[in-house]
């Protein structure tokens, strides 16, 4: 447990999969590609779905459970989203095992699906062939679902978080009157994630839209978040799509409207997965461990009692514990440990790798002089306050230690974004500093793929708010009318 | 919507799946055997969860997620799961589809998988194999860990929410230092399961083991919760089962004690299902649809505005917001219906069928009178009451209503559980009354097996207290200590 990380400088793929290990996040499992969620990762995730969950209801939304299984030809009823999700899937064929006559078991033949089921990568068509039930008139409309759910994509090279085969999200589907409504719609899901994304992560996200090759399979329009990591590299943390009428008229959902004519129904999807805790991790975590935003982690602060006799504990315990009341009655989530299985250095290092924002230790000196040590996990400082003070100072602290976060990181990525204005910068930053980049592009698939060949950089985003400015393409020069955002991402 | 369900007394199957339909809970899919779990069903769900979820963390217990496959040859390692498990079951058996150069999809024959995957039908293997690498020494224990995931069990008949071949539920694996702890925390669970399902569910439940043939397959000992439901049919709600050192023994997870010797770790299991859903339709709801007990209820009291002018409108509304605003005060769900789309009666057959325990209507009259109209649910009585009482008798009626949908189900129990002496009698009453019998039974499988095939009937348990009675089995005569729980079940 007190091993030292890998430094971020040294290898920073092998930092980030030590650190996911060794904070008891997420290990990988006997199945290829799935993951096992320890309880410390689980009970992070459980605060981002309840900060999500709360968001989606306070707009309306509701909750549902559709099948995890899809037949398969459900996906050939949307000619692009079969391009883009119908590969690499697992693929149910039978229902069935029998004895081997060993002790082990066999497939039985005899117990094979007339249609395969898929087990589902992304629930639209299964969903959209329900809502062709649900929806019969603009009284239905509109229908604001959400699922928490587990989906499964056979990815190739996977890794703790960030790409796994089996991993957890949650997926809206809204169903609306107009196009201008499920726009909004859209419009709003991408602005909530990035709300969630800078109050709660503490990680600051630029808005934008995909480029055609870049968007979810059957999308007219996918928005999304980007930030940057501490590598220099891109991470996609959530999506939004305007699916049009796509889905509506694959599953022939009409709907009849006030003045009694039929119209196909216009749908929006958006999700967020247990990615984004790649993303909390490698925002703001370091050579010594995670580090936690406070409204994010599950123990905000730890206490730890510094003895060397049974007298010591009891006097030190009981500061503690009235410590604990006050704190707990500010509604800080804080934690005394007592455990005389390890020494306080051993909890030390313990707490800084799993990256509860305060530590307060407690000794018998500090109980004569009134005093307590409060440690910080952001800037790793420590001070001596005085006995009285502490709830209200670690109050602060919660609020100054979350700020300090996310502005650390919109610095870093103010500090890594760059615009360039050749094909010859923008390869050079990339190879130097990585990062951002900002620079013209003549729009047409063709130069994003030969970047993207050239280089592995692609357009994280077609920023919302990009400023007008004319311009002429770094590899084409064909005219442009605004820089796009690229990056290598993961 | 407002279509009249079938008497319960006509055919109660055929009441319970009109009811679950009609009331928005849930329906079947295009998938065999697997439930869209509907918004409204969906938010019931949620509140058994989070009240579940509240009652294992008060308890110790922590979540966390495990993946959704298992390798096939992991079932084969407990003798007796393999036995109960690892036959009706989804088999992943291929990782990639292809085109089929006519639109569609056919699965790649060159993506076959090495070693089969099974979709989990319960997670007692993959967990045991993580936990060998989790637990050295008895530092590491106890290990009190849940997961809230789906499963899939490839039921022949399904019925939404009772038997359907994926479902919902929450399933605990614990590991212990000994025999004892790991039996305590079995008798733990089921005490929690009972007391989530009398206090919330209004569900008054016999407690008791199962006998050796219905024992979760692995276990030494399954402790369970039995309900009757209103047509005399008993349901298994939940399950606890002492797991012995079986599963650490199949997956070789020791742990080195206090003075250094090692030995197999004990174990428990435990699990309830969206099946409660079910149980908690069966056990309340009658002719008219749902009947919710407040602490399940989404929306505890709707309110009704009657109106017939816009200027009637603004002047009841006035009143149903203030009314909402103390109600809520209080801490109560309540939802004001102002939609202009549907007429008052049909709003009363809508919250009717949905089992909303309290409705508020308020009309012209009532304002200039300072009264309202608050309907009960379950006694489906209506009382005029005064404006400025509402919130207090409200307030009120959520104990009241609570209390007497269990006080009417317990007293449905007592009057359907009979004693008997006689095998004659014992299937007279099961074809005249059904329900509950307590019947001798001389511990032999083969009588049980014999009373199962002559009369569909099983038991249900071995009560936990059940009193000591020297006896003669009803069907062999031979000795028997006590009385057991019979019934037909679902």
């Amino acid at each position: 447990m007190a091993k030292k990380l890998t430094k971020r400088s040294e290898d920073y793929s092998k930092w980030y999969n030590e650190l996911v290990i060794n904070a008891d996040l997420a290990e990988n499992s006997g199945v290829r590609g799935c993951m096992v969620i320890k309880p410390y990762g689980f009970s992070i995730w459980e605060k981002m779905q309840a900060e999500l969950d709360r968001m989606f209801k306070e707009t309306g939304h509701q909750n549902a459970y559709f099948p995890l299984f899809i037949p398969k030809s459900y996906f050939s009823k949307e000619a692009s989203h079969v391009d883009g999700f119908a590969k690499e899937c697992a693929v149910v064929t039978h229902y069935r095992l029998k004895d081997d006559g060993e002790g082990g078991v066999v497939v039985d033949p005899d117990a094979k699906l007339e249609e395969e089921l898929i087990v589902r990568p992304t629930s639209e068509t299964i969903i959209w062939d329900t809502y062709r039930k649900w929806i019969q008139s603009y009284r239905d409309l509109p229908l604001l679902i959400n699922q928490w759910a587990n989906v499964v994509r056979w990815e190739m090279r996977t890794r703790l978080f960030l790409r796994t085969a089996e991993f957890l999200w949650q997926e809206g589907h809204t169903a609306h009157a107009t196009k201008q409504e499920a726009i909004e719609e859209t419009e709003q899901m991408v602005n909530i994630y990035a709300e969630f994304a800078e109050n709660f992560m503490a990680m600051p996200v630029i808005k934008g839209f995909k480029t055609e090759s870049e968007r979810f399979a059957g999308a007219l329009e996918t928005y999304c978040i980007e930030a940057l990591m501490q590598d220099g590299k891109a991470l996609q943390a959530g999506t939004s799509h305007f699916l049009g009428q796509n889905f509506a008229k694959a599953f022939d959902v009409k709907f009849t409207d006030k003045d009694g004519k039929q119209d196909y129904v216009w749908a929006s999807s958006w999700g967020v997965s247990t990615r984004l805790m790649g993303a909390l991790i490698m925002t703001h975590s370091d050579d010594n461990g995670l580090v936690l935003p406070p409204r994010l982690a599950p123990d905000q602060v730890v206490i730890v009692p510094i003895y060397r006799s049974e007298e010591q504990f009891n006097l030190v315990s009981n500061v503690a514990k009235e410590v604990m009341s006050e704190l707990r009655l500010k509604g800080i989530r804080v934690k005394f440990d007592d455990r005389d299985t390890h020494k306080p250095g051993w909890k030390f290092n313990e707490y800084e790798l799993k990256g509860v924002p305060v530590r307060i230790a407690i000794g018998p000196r500090d109980v004569e002089n009134g005093t307590l040590e409060i440690a910080r996990r952001d800037t790793l400082t420590k001070e001596l306050v005085s006995r009285e003070n502490v709830a209200k100072i670690v109050e602060g602290l919660m609020e100054e230690i979350q700020d300090n976060l996310y502005t650390k990181a919109a610095n870093y990525r103010t500090e890594n974004t760059t615009e360039v204005s050749s094909y010859e910068e923008f390869k050079k930053i990339l190879e130097t500093k990585g990062g951002f980049i900002l620079a013209h592009w003549d729009g047409s698939k063709e130069t994003e793929e030969l970047i993207k060949n050239e280089t592995k950089a692609t357009i994280r985003c077609i920023l919302i708010n990009a400023k007008e400015e004319e311009g002429t393409c770094m590899v084409t020069g064909k005219p442009s009318k605004m820089k796009v955002l690229f990056a290598k991402a993961y």
